[in-house]
């Protein structure tokens, strides 16, 4: 039986959403025991107006305090340390739960998970990974860091890279995953000083098959399995492509308004453009993992609707279920040890 | 009349798609005269084969060499001084054309611009600029480094800000355009070493508008007029977005031929659909301008196909007839003497 600590207040909906993202967890998966961190009376009211009050797999952790959406996480840090966020991290570091998920404020999640679980030993600073649909059907690309830190060193680079690689392996079954270094070209000339210096420390590893540069649109490709960036650049980068998403999806609908014609194609075409939809829709891939930390800590969007929740809930289930924090933890020590100093 | 000198070999697909689109600006614009740099006998055939040998504003520029797509940019400097590319400079540099346009070698070009043409004083780097659409109808945003360099100082960026701020006002008629700089969130506390200092210049600045930092999905709010940000980080952020349009593409043709209702619907919205594809293509925001050297030279993208090359043929027009280089000569000059001093 997995259990996962829920801040049930995060998000911009908190728990409109977490609690009946939670309740359909549970109606999906079995071996799933969740725990609501939030108000009890709050939770109590929610969970009786859904018939779920008593539902013999959820418990209620009451917490006094919530961390803000724009809260500096500094001040969410030090001031609230009975905000649910602190308490479900808590719960994981006491081996209460095996993984905590939050919708909450980001900067704050990062600041307060590395500060109660602290990193792996050999690694410096934790990433934020989340995995990418590609043009090859059912194969994701793992990319990380999308800004837990910035101005990284190469050293931290290859501490992502080992990370990303132990992530791919645990997630996809590959035994030597490709990881690549995002660059602006692929010749070796190309690129900043971080990457070039980063260049050859990759090229020195056994633990990773490194296949050397890709650019921005060559991550979609589905020829490698890790992308290894600096957190300002994979955090910008990120960014960017949701908003071309938005934006395209935003003339899709004026293109379908244009005249009568078009309103009647774009009913047909609903299905389609449904399934459309659900495949690039970020809540589909919802779930960014904190990685490098002592603890699974999964990182839901904030404006998560129900079923993305859900399936960051899910993520969590599986890095449980694959032992990845113990796997990450033994073999990433390992291999730093081994191959390269820490910075 | 404006004169513009075409490297007609460059791109994937050289003379194929140079010629029928240098054709069809002469057909769409009475007074501009092209000068077809590149192999006279190819040429020659092309435009006859075309009916068009003997078109009156047509001049062909022989040349003997090509710079290869794949070509190091050093090497292509060094030894292709009678390429297509560098003979369509020169006659930028000799004032026979007031700009070039070129599909070829991103990195040739970069490279035999600034060595041919030289930077405007004041500024230290050329960068690579473009315009791209946003969620206002009608109003689009210029984002500059797009990766003529990397490893930028607060200064080059600094300089990049002044010299968006003329282009966008050249281009859209705004006295002051509001300026942003990328970042990884909008709090005064986020960002990495260089933004925080850029910030800081920014702040001082007398000639554009700066309104702080954006985030990556913020760049087609419609909000701000400029966005600049460092050459590595606008590279990777633009060929991100160029992956996410082509994912989506691929995985609507997906969508519509899921099944024979799919593909029916699909034939119904296709006119919607074509709509749209004309909106998001990167070919109707074709060309990026090379800004910071005393000479206009346009850079369309490689695949470019008849129509995208067309509008990068355009954008040189309007930069000529707006007198973008003397503009930005004589303000960024002037701003940057006046307010700091170039590193």
């Amino acid at each position: 039986m997995i259990t996962i600590a829920i801040d049930a207040m995060g998000g911009d909906h908190g728990i409109k959403i977490t609690v009946p993202a939670a309740l359909l967890v549970l109606q999906k998966w079995e071996n799933v025991k969740l725990i609501l961190v939030g108000d009890e009376v709050a939770l109590k009211q929610e969970l009786s107006s859904r018939g779920a009050l008593s539902h013999p797999r959820i418990t209620i952790h009451h917490a006094a305090e919530v961390v803000e959406m724009d809260e500096a996480p500094a001040k969410a840090l030090r001031g609230k340390k009975q905000s649910s966020m602190r308490l479900a991290i808590n719960l994981v570091k006491d081996g209460v739960a095996g993984a905590c998920v939050s919708a909450g404020n980001t900067g704050a999640l990062m600041a307060t998970a590395h500060y109660v679980l602290k990193t792996i030993p050999g690694i410096d600073r934790p990433a934020i990974i989340r995995s990418l649909p590609t043009l090859v059907e059912n194969k994701n690309v793992i990319v990380l860091d999308l800004g837990a830190s910035s101005d990284s060193s190469p050293e931290n680079l290859y501490q992502f890279a080992v990370m990303g690689s132990v992530l791919a392996s645990a997630h996809y079954n590959i035994e030597k995953p490709k990881v690549a270094l995002l660059n602006i070209g692929v010749e070796e000339i190309k690129g900043n000083e971080l990457v070039k210096a980063a260049d050859k420390l990759f090229l020195q590893s056994q633990s990773f098959e490194y296949v050397g540069y890709v650019e921005g649109d060559a991550i979609f490709q589905g020829d490698v399995d890790v992308v290894v960036c600096d957190g300002f650049v994979g955090n910008v980068a990120l960014k960017a492509m949701e908003g071309v998403i938005k934006l395209t999806l935003f003339y899709a609908k004026k293109a379908f308004m244009k005249n009568l014609f078009n309103k009647i194609a774009a009913l047909i075409a609903r299905p389609a453009l449904k399934t459309l939809a659900a495949t690039i829709d970020p809540g589909r891939h919802n779930g960014a993992s904190l990685i490098g930390l002592k603890g699974i800590v999964i990182k839901s969007h904030g404006g998560a609707n129900e079923s993305a929740f859900t399936n960051a809930i899910y993520e969590a289930m599986l890095e449980v279920e694959k032992n990845v924090p113990q796997k990450i933890g033994e073999k990433v020590g390992l291999l730093l040890r081994d191959e390269h100093p820490t910075s």
